[in-house]
């Protein structure tokens, strides 16, 4: 399975979410996955990118069709629970940045 | 040493490349470390985040001021011989995405 996104062309949607995760698992791969999967669900949802390195440092970007989308996916119940979650819990610290995609190009 | 950027607030941009690198190390490291080095020293660069993942798959997001900054950054003579070694040798596939960041929030 390919692990890049297969996006539309732009104008779309990026939400860059970059984090360092704490010690310890406290099930976090299990949220994640879900969380992922919950996503691909939603309407304008486009695809995602994700990594997490050793050091438990990770960027995962998603894409979206528009700021509705966005919205909506950030409102969601399983997906404010987790968040909620990922403050108290899994994350030592994490930056989350909005970003329109004006231009892409591929190798 | 903190991993995340230290931006300023929006509006700026985002340039998002993801990759998969081949097989094999092919002086890839000093590489990729001194291009964040010499991307560092350029007008208008405002940081920058990068993971890539034992299956060999990246993600590095670098902040800009303007797009003529990231023109600018693209076109450096030293950068151009990276970024051809990166087509012909060291990534299987790759996806760049140019982006403005209009929100960012943290923890």
């Amino acid at each position: 399975m390919s692990l890049f996104a297969k996006t539309p062309e732009p104008p779309y949607y990026a939400v860059i979410f970059t984090s360092q995760r704490t010690e310890g698992e406290n099930s976090y791969e299990p949220m994640a996955e879900r969380m992922i999967e919950l996503a691909a669900e939603q309407p304008g949802f486009l695809g995602a990118e994700s990594v997490r390195g050793s050091d438990g440092f990770g960027i995962t970007v998603s894409y979206w069709k528009s700021h509705e989308a966005i919205s909506s996916w950030k409102q969601h119940s399983e997906h404010r629970i987790a968040q909620e979650t990922g403050k108290t819990l899994w994350y030592q610290d994490y930056q989350l940045r909005i970003s329109k995609v004006e231009r892409a190009y591929s190798k």
